[in-house]
């Protein structure tokens, strides 16, 4: 059995979307038990719409709720009985194995660090959205909160995601691209040039050299490695141009009829275009390198994207993916 | 009069199309006067396709062509012959106020530094594309070369940004934004923290704070400063996306005979759309802060682009857009 904490109360949609995407998880799977943690009695008004196998699904009352503005050291410090801080802890103890949280992605990453507690050796845990490219996904990473990486991070970052990639999503032998302004080993900032002899002498890695941004979408490499300054731009150029896009070309096919006739004929097959290539498709974004497994999930979340998060905790704990980092980063120490 | 070299030799269309948008320019406005440089007989025997005023077009014959490969400090060194170094030193002598080239984009940046020179006080030119947004388009800059920019630059980016947006593209008292991971003034790496309040505390500039990538393609600013790591990733992304996501959009239209009839119908419509979100359609990019206008282009450029950056030059010169720098920058000495 795989225990996973959600967070009930995170996120836009909460609780009405979070509980929703618990059952779902919990009917689509058999091999997973959810701990909803939020306001008990928001929580189980929630729960009578839905049938589910109760002995797989335990309700923790948790009275606070750590809000998106709030400084997240500080609320994680402060709110002991927040909603967050007590999935944090049914991790720590040992009593879940993963925890999802569609809240504050501060809170989420601080917390992640100071009461889960980085695995002995990891020196910053990478914040590693699933993104969607022409021929598949790859997975970034650094795009958490702490910026200005040290060359040595970016080659744990690189490790980590190719254990990842590979036995989560199943990608074989990951292709590692370094994110650089050019694809010469020469090009780039003084921590990309630092990082490229790490990655490119390192036998653990598919390394296939520098990738530049252009080409992240069409697929030119499994994990993208870099660090969160840059990451978080990729990341989230990627949502804004599709969003631009898509919003022009709507706008577009409305300008006459003949267009808005055609636009109805078009629907289905850009709908399901559109589908493959949303950011919000993906499930969450894992918090690599942490004593137990921590997935951040859109602050827009919708039940698909917490109960595919949910899921993907089961890869995670039958393919030992804390003790895989664990056994390569002390390897390397 | 408007004196500006034209690279015929350079870009993966040359020298059909640099000749062919030299001659539009010519017979697009009669302020212009071209000076095509590369391979005498080749740019001759180009020219007989065309008719135009032939007393604003002077041929100079430059013998060599620096390739996009070519470590661009050597070739600007080496090749004393060829149409790049001849055309920067067309501008240094003053005989032209311009210079337009599609040629390698390092060649480009070494040459405006080393040979037309930069502005007493200029720490650092800033490569400086114009991209489109939902409501119109941005000024982004530094996309160059140089990479890991100090604080203080980025202030004069946003300066000369400023003054460019409002001189040439027409935009009033344009919105300066600093590219970041946050909206909040703390947010951010140890550059844009410093940047944050010399761009706050500067009466020059229009500061409305720091911007997100999500909200760059939606024109949230429209003068974006970076440092040219994060503006090649910004740029790289825009182009990426769209044409991942177009092709994507594409392909899908085909995937039925019902598709197939609606994309014929919203084909005009989708053409026009796509086209004010090419990054292609609004000519080259300034390099900025220079002894006259370096204009680089896109390396596949057609004439419609080499046409239009020509004729921007001309607003440049009028505007006198080089003595404004000059004076802001020396203003704040």
């Amino acid at each position: 059995m795989v225990n996973v904490a959600v967070d009930a109360m995170g996120g836009d949609n909460a609780p009405m979307e979070t509980v929703k995407g618990a059952v779902e998880a919990l009917n689509g799977d058999k091999r997973v038990k959810v701990f909803l943690v939020g306001r008990e009695p928001v929580v189980r008004e929630e729960l009578k719409k839905y049938a589910y196998d109760q002995e797989r699904l335990e309700v923790i009352h948790a009275e606070e709720v750590i809000e998106t503005g709030e400084p997240p050291v500080m609320a994680i410090r402060k709110k002991k009985d927040s909603s967050i801080v007590k999935c944090m802890n049914l991790v720590k103890s040992g009593e879940c194995d993963a925890l999802v949280s569609a809240g504050s992605t501060g809170a989420v990453l601080v917390g992640g660090q100071v009461i889960v507690g980085r695995i002995k050796g990891v020196e910053r845990p990478p914040l590693a959205p699933i993104i969607p490219n022409v021929k598949g996904v790859s997975l970034l990473l650094d795009c958490g909160a702490n910026v200005d990486a040290r060359p040595s991070q970016l080659l744990q970052f690189a490790k980590m995601g190719s254990i990842y990639m590979e036995s989560v999503v199943g990608i074989k032998n990951p292709r590692v691209g370094l994110v650089n302004i050019g694809v010469e080993e020469e090009k780039g900032n003084a921590l990309t040039k630092e990082a490229y002899p790490l990655l490119k002498n390192c036998p653990e890695i598919n390394f296939v050299g520098n990738v530049e941004a252009r080409d992240i979408p069409m697929g030119a490499a499994d994990v993208l490695v870099c660090e969160a300054f840059a990451g978080n731009i990729v990341l989230k150029m990627l949502e804004g141009v599709s969003d631009a896009l898509i919003g022009k070309i709507k706008a577009g096919m409305m300008s006459s009829l003949k267009s808005k006739i055609g636009a109805l004929l078009v629907k289905p097959a850009l709908k399901r275009t559109l589908k493959s290539f949303s950011t919000e498709e993906y499930g969450g974004a894992p918090l690599l390198g942490l004593n137990g497994l921590v997935v951040k999930t859109h602050g827009s979340s919708k039940a698909v994207e917490i109960r595919n998060s949910i899921l993907q905790c089961i890869a995670f704990k039958e393919q030992k993916i804390s003790e895989k980092i664990r056994e390569q980063i002390v390897l390397e120490d």
